[in-house]
């Protein structure tokens, strides 16, 4: 590790779908970008580091620079996942190629970002969903445990939801709604086995894919899809209301589905509702000029 | 494969939690029993085959005979997970040790054993949860789509579900009852993260262990674990009413479950239920005495 100042900041931030990379000059001016596939180490930890190195790799391209610069930057990274202690060890252990790299959760440098470094409160729903709030130098993190236990209200939620409602109606349990034939459509399925076959096992970005069906389903009154939406909204709604209860002076929400998800929210919830200030990368390039920063203890 | 009569048949029920076998005499009175561990081949196809192996093995050692007995059984096997094509051509090829060996779906010689051969309804919950009704030649069966995306009102289901009330109570989203504390307990973490990490990715079996504890919170009316054995149960009265639509002459629950939920369903499904007249297993050796049997295209 080198001591010299540095000469760039990076900041990633890392999900489970995908990975995205912003380098900056020394005084944070934005030089090039990068994006890659999922970074969340609970689906495997190559996949994760590969990942990370490949929107690293791509954002020094991107800025013209030779590939050797990645032991010029002080790296900042915020990845999902890493509020368990066994990914946090996993990645703090990483031989990594940077001069230094600050490693935390998704949501910390989400919550940098959307607030500019100040206090608040952050939901994210893309793949996955959690909560975080900051507030006087505290920080809470809620939800967040993963695809296969938690993460409401999420994408992936949604997306394999989506699944076991539909094989009930091919079964004759639930109504055949347009979300079923929909569903079959995407998955290229016909019948209840054949969807049970293909899509048991699958990642959680898969999953996600189909989230987007279900919304606009749901915007045509689908049955299936609004109790989906409306038992995904409830959990956001009460996920909100946990972080409203620290007084943070800012709300906001981030990924994929927080502009879809919003208006389904109650109206408590929505009227907090602020725009992000910056992007989870640009929140992971504050945290990348931090020195020694604070292990999220959450 | 030998030509000759049979000397012994032997019947297997092979589940998500345990595989039972059955040995008896060529006229179908009982000699042995053997029980071993999960045989689903969802769950791995070598675990599966060691379990098979292993309960078969047993049956023939209870009834003091020699191990080398096994190449003049005549075995029935029905298996979950082998109404997937995939895991059912896993089995067909396996190069098995007895004489012959039919195979088919647990629900079917659970059809088989529960009306003596006789036409009628079963529904299964005991780890996974699954339907089948058997009228006139014709079969026809409903849910069993595995632990990720069906198996609804099953033991795994209730366990996974309770695994994620107590994250959201141990977050501050629901009501902390003394579900939460149980679960806790058994699973031996103090918080969600603990909670999370242990027991994201689990076996269906692992779950299961958890329903038993739902239930007897059910039963003292702590509002989580009602909530989940009521959404159990309206999933298997639908399912029941589904089976009735073919005017099934009997109807019967089987699994470790059946007696423990039966309560809980709605009075026309309650009124319809009669005992099984045999265990699954001798349904597996009435399976066992069939030549050719047609395999279940359902």
């Amino acid at each position: 590790m080198t001591t010299q100042q540095p000469l760039y900041y990076m900041g990633i931030d890392g999900g489970g779908s995908k990975c995205r990379a912003l380098l900056t000059d020394a005084e944070g001016k934005e030089l090039g970008t990068g994006q890659s596939g999922p970074a969340n180490p609970n689906q495997g930890l190559d996949q994760s580091l590969n990942s990370i190195l490949d929107c690293a790799t791509q954002a020094i391209d991107n800025a013209g620079l030779p590939a050797s610069t990645i032991d010029k930057v002080y790296a900042g990274m915020g990845l999902a996942g890493l509020n368990l202690p066994k990914y946090y060890q996993w990645m703090a252990n990483w031989d990594h190629p940077f001069a230094r790299l600050n490693i935390s959760t998704d949501l910390h440098i989400a919550c940098l970002g959307a607030h500019g470094g100040g206090d608040g409160a952050v939901i994210i729903t893309g793949t996955g969903s959690c909560g975080m709030v900051n507030v006087k130098g505290q920080r809470r993190q809620f939800g967040g445990h993963g695809f296969t236990v938690g993460d409401q209200g999420s994408g992936a939620w949604l997306g394999i939801n989506a699944i076991r409602q539909s094989l009930q109606a091919l079964d004759g349990l639930l109504p055949k709604t347009d979300l079923v034939e929909r569903v079959l459509d995407l998955t290229q399925c016909q019948t209840a086995r054949e969807l049970a076959q293909t899509m048991a096992g699958q990642s959680p970005a898969k999953y996600a894919k189909l989230a987007p069906v279900v919304f606009e389903q749901a915007n045509v009154k689908d049955e299936l899809a609004t109790e989906l939406v409306i038992k995904g909204a409830d959990y956001i709604n009460r996920l909100a209301r946990r972080l409203f209860g620290y007084n943070p002076p800012r709300f906001s929400m981030i990924g994929g589905l927080a502009p879809i998800i919003a208006p389904w929210l109650d109206e408590d919830v929505k009227e907090r509702l602020q725009p992000s200030l910056h992007s989870p990368e640009m929140g992971a390039v504050l945290f990348a000029q931090q020195d020694n920063p604070k292990r999220d203890t959450l």
